[in-house]
Formats: C-alpha cells, sequence, structure tokens
C-alpha cells in the first residue's frame, strides 16, 4: 500500500512545522556544530554522491539535455567541497535570532520589545543545480527554519544522497529530528501539493526558470517571495565617461550573461550615441554578443538587426543585446519603469542631478551609479550569504541573506495593564 | 456602450499605478498639506455625506441588516470629525519614506544604502465601515502609495461620497492625479478582478470577516498581507497573582468582545483552577459570558456547559469564553500553537522562567507577560496609526503602522566598478 504524493508531501511538512517549534529555539551553538557537522559528512561521503550523480548525469545525457544545464547538474570533488565551505562559512555569520529591532515604554508602562524570530518552515522548489540543496538547507537551519526542499526531477539521485548525508549529520549534531526535509520524488505534483500547505509552510521561495516562477506565483495559496528575474538596464547618459560606459556594459553583459543581474538592454542618450554606439558595437561584437537595435541606434551602426517590442521585454540570458537611444534622462526612466523586472538597473553619468533623479525615480531593488549592475549578490553586499534575489516589495527586496529569512515577534512585559 | 468591470477596476489600477510613480517622489510637505486638506473637505462636505451614508442606512434597515453591523454603517457629525481628526493625525506622524536601514562601503569602494520607498499600489478591500474610506486613503497616501479602494456594497452612497471628497480635495492639493482610487461599483466581481491585477497592484490587504480574508489569501494572485484573524489566549499559571489574573482575563474578555485581540479562550493550570475558575466564572458571568469548559474545567464549575473540539478553534467574536484546565506550561504552549491564529497570547505568571519561555516558544505576533492581549494595536504601540494588524510572519507582523506600508531600494554609487 503506497500512500499518495499528497499525503507524504503533507506529513513531511507536519513533521517540519512540529520540528520548527523547537528550531527556533535551538542555540547558535548547537546550530553552528550541526552546520560543521554536515560540512564534514559530505566531504566524508563523496564518493558516494558522486556515485549517484553519475547516475543522474548518464540519464540526462541521454534525453539529451543541452550542455548548459549538464554542467549545472554535475558534481565533483570540488564542487563538493565548495557546499561543505559554504556550510562553513554559514556557520560563521551572525545568527539573527533574538536581535532587537526596537523597544518602547509606553506611558501605561508597558515594555515592548520587537526581536526577530525564524519564519517556520521555508518550501524551496528549485531546478537543476543539486548544490542549492545544501546551500539552501544552511541558510535556513541557520536562522532556525525548517526547510522543505524540493529539488528538480533531473537531479533526484544527487539530491536525495546529499540530503541523506546532511539530514543524517544535523540530527546527529542535535538540530531536531525532521527540521529538514527532501521530498523524495520526481512527481511534478509535488509542486502543486506545497503550494496548497497553508498553516503549514509560512513561505515558498522559487529558484528556477521564469516558467517555474510564474507558476508558483500565480498558483500558491503559500505566500511566495519571487526571485530571480532579471530584465537590466544600462543607461548611458550624456556626459558620462565613455570608456568607463563601455567597461561597465561590456561587464555587465558579458561577463557571466545566463545570470538574472546581467544586462538585457543598453540604453544611450542622443547626445553620445554617434561616439559611443560604433565603439561599442565594435566591442560587443568581438565578445560574441549579438546586437538587436532601434532605428537611431541602427543609423549609427548600420548593420545592427532591428529591435522588435518583444526585445525590450525579454530577459535573454544569453549573449544578446538590445539597444535603444533616447532623447532624455526621462525617456530613459520612463523605458525602464515600463520594462523592467524591478532587478537591477544602472546609470553611467557624470552629472550628480541626473545621477540622483535615476535613482529616486526609476523602481528596482537595486539602482547604481556608475557600477555594473553584476554587482547585486548576497556576497557582493557583504551578507555573508544568499538565498535568492527577490524582485518584489513585499517582505525582502533584492539579495536575501539571513536576515531576510527571519520574522518578528513583539515581547511585552506588564505589571497587570489593562485597556481602558 | 458600458464597460465591463474587470476594465474599469484594470482602468483604475493602471491610473494607480501611473500616480504612484509621481507620489514615490511627492515631498512631506505636500502630502501632508493635502491630508489636511482632505480633513477640512470632510467636514465641510459633512451634509452631503450624511446625505448619502442615509441611503444606505434606509436600504440596510429595509433589509433586516442586524443592528451591530448597522452601527458600523452609520456616520453622524461626531464620526465625520472622527475620520478628519484621523487625518490630521496622519500628517503629524514623521514621513517613513527616505529614512536610512543601512549603509555600508564595501572593499571594492562601493557605497551601498538601503532606503525605505513606497510599496506602489495598494489596494484594500474592506467591508461595512465608510471611516476606512478615510483611514487608509490617509496611511497610503501618507507613506507614498497609491491606494485602489474597494469598500462593501452595503456602504456604497457613504463611499462613494467620502472618496468623492477626499480625491477632490486631494487633487487639488498637489497630490498625482489618480493616486487614491475608488471602485465605485457594488459588483462582487471587482474583487476577482483585484486579486489578479499582478504587476498593478503590489499588494492586497483585506480587512473585514474571515470568509473574505480566506477567499483572498487562497485566491490572490497579487501578494496579499492577511490580517485580523484573533483567537487570543490567557494562561493563568501556577502562583499568578489571582487577582491579576481575574483583572486581565475579563478586560480581554470583556472590554470589546468583537475585536481580533479579545480573548476567546482561557487555560488555567490546575493546580489554582479551583480557588480560580469560581470566582471566574461568577465574574465573567455578571457581565454575560456563557462558559464553554472542558472536564476538568466543569468539575470546578459544575453548571458550565461543555466545550467541544470546535470551540478551541472559534473565534467568537462573541460574550462566549471556552475555559480549559492544563497540568503544565507545556501543555498551555502545545495548546496555544495547535489552535492560535498567532495574533495575540498572554500569560499571567509571577515566575520569570516560564514567563520567558512562554515568550519564546509560543508562536503569535505579540506575547504579553501580566498584560491584557486586548493591547495589540497601532495606537496602544505608538505608531500613531493602524492600517490592520498582520497575522502572517512575511512583511509585517503585529501591529502596522506607516512603516509597515513601505519597501525598500538599495541605491549604489561606484566610480567605475566592474564585477571580477
Amino acid at each position: 500500500m503506497s500512500n499518495t504524493i499528497e499525503e507524504i508531501v503533507r506529513e513531511q511538512a507536519r513533521a517540519a512545522k512540529e520540528a520548527s517549534r523547537r528550531l527556533a529555539v535551538t542555540s547558535s551553538a548547537v546550530k553552528d556544530a550541526a552546520l560543521r557537522a554536515m560540512a564534514e559528512a559530505l566531504e566524508e561521503n563523496a564518493a558516494k554522491i558522486l556515485e549517484a550523480n553519475a547516475e543522474d548525469m548518464a540519464a540526462a545525457r541521454e534525453k539529451g539535455t543541452p550542455r548548459a544545464m549538464l554542467d549545472r547538474l554535475m558534481l565533483d570533488e570540488k564542487r563538493i567541497h565548495g557546499m561543505a565551505d559554504g556550510l562553513r562559512q554559514t556557520a560563521m555569520l551572525p545568527d539573527p535570532i533574538g536581535e532587537g529591532e526596537m523597544e518602547t515604554i509606553r506611558p501605561n508602562g508597558l515594555e515592548i520589545r520587537r526581536v526577530k524570530v525564524p519564519i517556520g518552515v521555508i518550501g524551496i522548489i528549485y531546478e537543476a543545480r543539486p548544490n542549492v540543496t545544501a546551500d539552501a538547507a544552511a541558510l535556513c537551519l541557520k536562522s532556525g527554519n525548517a526547510v522543505l526542499l524540493r529539488g528538480g526531477s533531473e537531479a533526484l539521485q544527487s539530491n536525495r544522497a546529499v540530503s541523506r548525508v546532511l539530514v543524517e549529520a544535523a540530527e546527529k549534531a542535535g538540530m531536531p529530528k525532521g527540521a529538514l526535509q527532501f521530498i523524495d520524488s520526481a512527481s511534478r505534483d509535488a509542486v502543486g501539493v506545497m503550494m496548497n500547505l497553508t498553516g503549514l509552510l509560512d513561505v515558498i521561495i522559487p529558484r528556477g526558470g521564469a516558467g517555474l516562477i510564474r507558476r508558483v506565483v500565480t498558483e500558491s495559496a503559500v505566500p511566495v517571495i519571487e526571485t530571480g528575474a532579471g530584465i537590466c538596464h544600462t543607461f548611458v547618459d550624456e556626459g558620462a565617461d565613455l570608456d568607463m560606459a563601455l567597461r561597465i556594459a561590456l561587464n555587465a553583459k558579458t561577463s557571466r550573461p545566463a545570470v538574472c543581474n546581467a544586462m538585457e538592454t543598453i540604453l544611450v542618450h542622443e547626445g553620445v550615441a554617434k561616439e559611443f554606439l560604433p565603439k561599442m558595437a565594435k566591442a560587443m561584437r568581438e565578445k560574441d554578443v549579438e546586437l538587436r537595435g532601434d532605428e537611431a541606434a541602427r543609423a549609427a551602426v548600420p548593420d545592427m538587426a532591428a529591435a522588435t517590442e518583444e526585445d525590450w521585454a525579454t530577459e535573454y540570458d544569453d549573449l544578446i543585446l538590445s539597444v535603444k537611444v533616447v532623447k532624455s534622462l526621462d525617456e530613459a526612466i520612463a523605458h525602464i519603469n515600463r520594462y523592467n523586472t524591478g532587478h537591477s538597473e544602472t546609470i553611467v553619468t557624470n552629472d550628480l542631478n541626473r545621477a540622483q533623479r535615476f535613482q529616486r525615480e526609476v523602481d528596482a531593488a537595486a539602482i547604481y551609479v556608475n557600477a555594473s549592475t553584476r554587482f547585486t549578490d548576497g556576497f557582493e553586499f557583504g551578507f555573508g550569504a544568499e538565498i535568492g534575489i527577490s524582485t518584489q516589495k513585499l517582505h525582502a527586496r533584492g539579495p536575501m541573506g539571513l536576515n531576510e529569512l527571519t520574522s518578528t515577534k513583539y515581547l511585552i512585559f506588564g505589571e497587570g495593564q489593562i485597556r481602558s
């Protein structure tokens, strides 16, 4: 008699909820020791994990999986050490739980404090990369949250091996039983079940392609933190240092084109378009970037393909760049606010007033002046860790570290006060 | 040719979104002057508003609406002055927008600041009380957010009159056109349309009965902040000051039984049950409170009705109290964490260690020691205002004032930095 996927997942969530109560009052010392034990266990069991990964890789190759995806799926000794290092680094970060956010004594004598507490149970739905299993577990557990992990079916053997090693090490080191749960099933229904676990899951963080994220945002009854969609822009202002603009544009587009903080569209002020665009086109093409421009951009670089309306709204995640010439800062801001996904935007300028207007009026998580959008990242921001980059405005916006995995509680001490 | 409700509401949301861009950079001085002008306009147009309210009242009476609901619907000169005072008080509160939350200079020289910004466009879905129209408008506009209001159909005439007065005064005082939108329709479909306005609405805050809130939480694709469900507990510990416990219990149950921070269940330690329960039963009954107890409670107060499993999970919002005797602090905490809605809980105790354990281990927005749960309120907490009490863990938990109506933005200044 086998249980349905709904029963299995719901039971795991119930166990995670139960564990979350104990985890919320588990000391930093125990949590950190557990993370270090988990790191050691990963390294000790590397052979077993690599064996499981080899099965996933063989199945993926057989299915004709694209090389980029195979690369994300692949584990080796070095990547396992990387996962272990991530766990050890998370252990060294300060524990946010219990930190005071405000404190007040009211006229009636009530002492009110707001302190950070864990969110409770966090559901993570992710694709392809098995190292997310360790990274997400580390951040959730360190911040006192139980976690229910649902990885992609193509990485099932790898994720199963990694999660077994982690769960065993965590419980042996004194973490509450059930705090780390992995959904050991390739069934796509698991995602549907998770999205309806209101009362058991406190939040779902989807990490993966746009399709997955859209589905979870639209369908989930459990609150969702939307991450990772990035149509990022660079605006080259009139009077900008054009050498700097070129360095920033090249970095934003080509240093890692598949990530969410890479640039997709460059906007160039008409006053510098004729000088800047031919140089930029040459440099981008040397890096194999395909250019798609509006009419004015094509006037400056005649052999550029024509951009369509769809281009402005597309996250290429690839060596493609759309190019638009704008008449003014206002036009640049309006274009960005129309097409962006609220991730990262940058202006290259020497004009302080326009820099400030760009920062005030553009609606996004991170707004740069004279720097590459590629810096939007929990490590680059100094958080020491990152569970994802929120592109929504509620709860957390931008890179999410340990602080963003917390909620709050008001603790109030009285001496018998009643309300009149 | 009439437009569908979907077209109308979507167009209003689009106009609100457009206005929200300008509102986000509108100065505190303009916003505050507008709130004061709106207050004045309400008082000047009191006669017109009362006339519209009289129509709603007549229709409601005809339909046989219960008296409690009629009372919530009713406006008079005093209530209109109350709405105006609320607007003026909100004008006097500090503006959270632009406030710095953190600032860091990274080793590569990037200067990163996180500042408070408006959320964008807030949808409020509310029932019965027309004063919410003014209160919600004041808080949203002050915090730089455009707002799309959807009131109950029974208050349509009143809400229409109030919102027209407010919109005219706000725009005349320099607020961006379209920042305050009222859905002037009794169609229930309007709620369904709002819940699908992703990309236009940034958040929906439902204010009203459990049915409305459940529907919005389950169905909305737009993020929701859940408010107002309150199954609140008082735990009377062994060794507690029983006179204090009685005062707190009476206040928590009877001072305003229909509100969300009122007590629904009292838990009494078995060591004090025999002494406390008969006194409590007498005092509660003098206030017309119906008692429903478990077996042990009924042993101490024989003429108490029997509580069923359903009682522990019910928010009566009425003069009914469920009573349970527990063997230990652990049992009290377990009962609360099983049945509460994450709102407010209190322990009456003289034992510091048990007070601390209660605060640490109970999972709720506000956890009291020796005070009434009735204090959970934005005004009592010193926020100067309140849009609702969040019972969820994301974004905001507990009373929500102006700060809770903000998001954040990272502003980064560089000098040409690129990421290696």
